[in-house]
């Protein structure tokens, strides 16, 4: 069995990517993030068979060194991972200094572009996620019963070309639109508090639009929606939650599905060729 | 005296643009909107001695006519006015309908510009914010004590680039920074609400940037520092709140300025030729 590394942030993710290591016939070594994995993420990958070590995300030499000796070739990121190093100042190492003072601007995706070519630079390959991940993507058009009104329509169209400009610019993948208008951006607060700001200003009736970056790098980063999602746009009252069906990953799709179904919410997978 | 008319929105910003009024030898007919003017306002409007008429904002024939009768041949708009219409469905008159109804995209601009051409149809002119309220545009350069350090002078220069862009896009003025990263974005929350939530997710020491939109016209919705955002700084512990010096309205400006100082916060007005 091959043996490729898998770091584990927040979130499902990580479980996901493994099963779909062992399905693809690749041995996982799995390396938990101090700071950032959620202790329940390391329960459900026991549960299913998998060892988790761990290590703090400051260390990134030891990081590195562990993948060494485990021989692994290639590494997968799953989960969020990374950008609050920089502001909450754990304890870095000199790898983790020296990676991050390269750096000119220090959102997301130039973090982990740095540590990937860190990476890289000792021989360890970091992969795209989509390789390990595929099972998770969303089938393109209309995912539950209800199909969007045209107001609606409109309202996707519109969104999905703010939010690619967002995301553009490094700020965040997620916007909330109503009539025309934006009523939230997402920067660092996360999907989820913007669904619920968005959608309470809208006072019910929202499309919320969550897009990959336009430059968007396949190895991390790529748009999740999950149970918290669809809990969000349920609780903000809005419409329609629509992403893109090739760059998404999907998370407890058929419960996702039957519980947006069940709230009259639309989960729309919008496919590569919608039009700008 | 030459006699203007004055839509008063929300905020302090129409008692300030009546005295401007007065301080250039004009007579003000001032319009309250009930859906959006503060009575607060109003009581303060009245205290300085100017007296209001209050019409619903759905009834756009009936103001208009208003100041027709009152011979009024330019109106400034002060205060926020406008985008909830839309959202939120009052009672709209056959005027009000067919101004909105000509609209592709319904965000804050085409609103009032959509509003400036029709009273312009019927012989009234809305003239510049900027001409009844100079008084409040603040002089360049750092207003309190405390001149920024070289990383919040980086995150000012920062801001500002991701400002303009997010503000190009109709979207907000405002966002909140820390070391190169963008933590809050305005939408349609406000510019209190961004801080404080960027400002809590900084941890402290943010830096926060209000810009105009870089096709922004003078006649209505430039932005505005008041007490409220410097009170929302503190709170948030953010560092730098900066602003466009031709472009920008300062209220209470010595007070604000006094505050910010105690509180060691530095406020900066930006010059048109800040470089990109």
């Amino acid at each position: 069995m091959e043996r490729w590394g898998l770091i584990a942030g927040r979130g499902l993710l990580p479980l996901e990517a493994a099963k779909g290591m062992r399905l693809m016939g690749i041995s996982p070594v799995i390396l938990g993030v101090k700071e950032e994995t959620d202790p329940a993420l390391a329960e459900a990958l026991n549960k299913a068979g998998f060892t988790v070590a761990w290590e703090s995300l400051g260390q990134l030499g030891a990081i590195r060194r562990f993948f060494q000796e485990q021989k692994v070739a290639k590494v997968v990121m799953a989960g969020k991972v990374g950008k609050e190093v920089v502001l909450t100042g754990i304890e870095m190492d000199a790898d983790l200094k020296t990676v991050l003072a390269g750096l000119q601007a220090k959102h997301n995706d130039a973090i982990l572009l740095a540590l990937a070519e860190y990476f890289a630079k000792h021989g360890i390959e970091v992969e795209k996620q989509t390789v390990v991940l595929s099972h998770l993507l969303p089938g393109k058009g209309c995912l539950t019963g209800r199909v969007p009104t045209a107001r609606e329509e409109a309202d996707i169209r519109f969104g999905y070309r703010t939010a690619k400009e967002v995301a553009a610019l490094n700020i965040g993948q997620s916007v909330v639109v109503k009539n025309g208008m934006v009523l939230a951006v997402e920067a660092m607060e996360g999907t989820d508090a913007t669904i619920l700001r968005g959608g309470q200003l809208a006072g019910g009736g929202a499309v919320v639009v969550k897009v990959a970056n336009p430059r968007q790098d396949l190895r991390f980063d790529i748009p999740v929606i999950g149970p918290s999602t669809v809990a969000a746009v349920i609780q903000s009252r809005a419409a329609v939650l629509a992403f893109e069906a090739a760059a998404a990953f999907l998370l407890e799709k058929e419960a996702t599905i039957a519980r947006a179904k069940a709230e009259n919410i639309s989960l729309v997978a919008v496919a590569d060729d919608f039009p700008n």
